[in-house]
């Protein structure tokens, strides 16, 4: 979603005004309901600022990816409250009612969502607890990928964006096969949140399969979508962007394969490399 | 700061194994001290993922970014806690204790720090409170910059950069004169976390002249970084990347200049662009 702002271009020594599409921004403010004994209780869980559109995914890839709940069909019902409001006239309020409420500590939610500055890790509120996944959680069936499939790749993203080519500055987070087709794919401003609504859509949609399929995202690679493609059990997370050290950490612990800058004609594997095939 | 990691680059048809340069990302934990009554209080108020480095700076940035304090001289001491922790043997964990008691509100503080997947904006408990900033806080001074500057800054960042032509992977705010000097410039792999840095820097070096500076920051413009710079009462921001719509409308809402998409030899302006000296 993309909006017209006026802009004064510069190019070749000379300015000029033109419309330009610029990406959205706006808040979305997550509402828990959850029954405790007699009463429903509304609780503000999380505030998460995202480019309009996908938010159901959004909201059930958030709530799975920080194990609010610990399957999708734990959601009973979302439902967008209040009235359209700004000025692109947006609900940005969602209630998602959950049927697992004998299992939600909501002052553990709570606490686990003490935030902070960088959107690394959102959450945790010690240094222990960074590692949300569980220890038994090995991907079991990874899929080998040709290189050129990777190459090409980002530029498949790229070409299927709705929103890149008009704004040059939204996020995407794709989900590929191995023949290099891209299965789902979903953007925002924050690269956080693209993984987000991706794995909503595709737990939604059971299109997952970690056999055969890999993600590729745009921006640079840091320990919260290791994290994220790690709880939806995929195996081998692509970047056109640099990783950081953590990231390549938690894929070498939890046996990922993890790719970086990725280009045209070149990429650097960074862990588990056996799984991409090179073949010139 | 960043580590050296064996990486697999594929160039022109050929893989080689060589060690490459990693921008390190590790949390951190800020723990705010303070007098309640006749006791010392310690609580953990935020987890940030940041490269290690000019913590002190990041915190005090972080702090007074997010108004948990309003001057930096409310912090009396900021000490590292624990032994060092971790593969690079790094402190983790960090206590400010302030001497502000009196003025903090634990539980707004905490409340006020429900966090978000994204990070545009940190800690929000409701829409209506995502403008932290006054509505008296209007810049009342703000140079004129010639385009050349504009469009040197970039550069002049990525030179000054310590690591970035080592990983390719980390985000820089740099804060410069109208004259196109560097007077301060901070890294990390967070855009956000660059700019505590560097706001908390030149606040306690005392650095900061509204009237005849400007920063330059690299990556794309969301609203948390216009909201950060707006706090420091700086009203030129230049970003490399695209700008959100709600940069744009928070710069024009509080008179900043917002200009993006800098290259060498281009730009486009977003608001107020009379500050902007265009003469070919």
């Amino acid at each position: 979603m993309n909006s017209n702002y006026k802009v004064t271009k510069f190019r070749s020594n000379k300015s000029s005004e033109i419309d330009d599409q610029i990406s959205i921004e706006e808040p979305l403010e997550i509402i828990l309901k959850y029954q405790n004994k007699d009463n429903w209780i509304k609780d503000t869980i999380s505030i998460t600022m995202r480019t309009p559109g996908d938010d159901e995914d959004l909201v059930t890839g958030f709530l799975f990816n920080e194990r609010v709940i610990e399957k999708i069909n734990y959601i009973k019902n979302i439902e967008f409250s209040g009235k359209p409001v700004g000025q692109y006239k947006l609900h940005n309020k969602v209630i998602v009612t959950i049927n697992n409420s004998e299992n939600v500590d909501i002052n553990k939610i709570k606490r686990n969502f003490l935030t902070n500055s960088s959107c690394g890790v959102c959450g945790k509120t010690s240094l222990e607890s960074l590692e949300i996944i569980k220890k038994d959680k090995i991907i079991k069936s990874i899929p080998k990928i040709h290189h050129e499939i990777i190459m090409k790749s980002p530029s498949m993203l790229r070409k299927n964006q709705s929103e890149f080519s008009k704004t040059g500055g939204i996020h995407a987070s794709g989900l590929f096969n191995t023949s290099g087709e891209i299965i789902a794919l979903k953007e925002d401003v924050g690269r956080h949140n693209a993984l987000d609504k991706l794995i909503g859509f595709i737990l939604k949609k059971k299109l997952l399969d970690n056999s055969s399929q890999f993600l590729t995202c745009s921006g640079r690679l840091n320990f919260d979508l290791v994290q994220k493609a790690l709880m939806a059990n995929i195996g081998v997370l692509i970047g056109v962007g640099a990783p950081t050290s953590l990231a390549i950490d938690l894929a070498n612990k939890f046996d990922m394969t993890l790719v970086g800058f990725v280009k045209e004609d070149s990429f650097n594997i960074y862990s588990n490399k056996e799984r991409i095939i090179i073949k010139t």
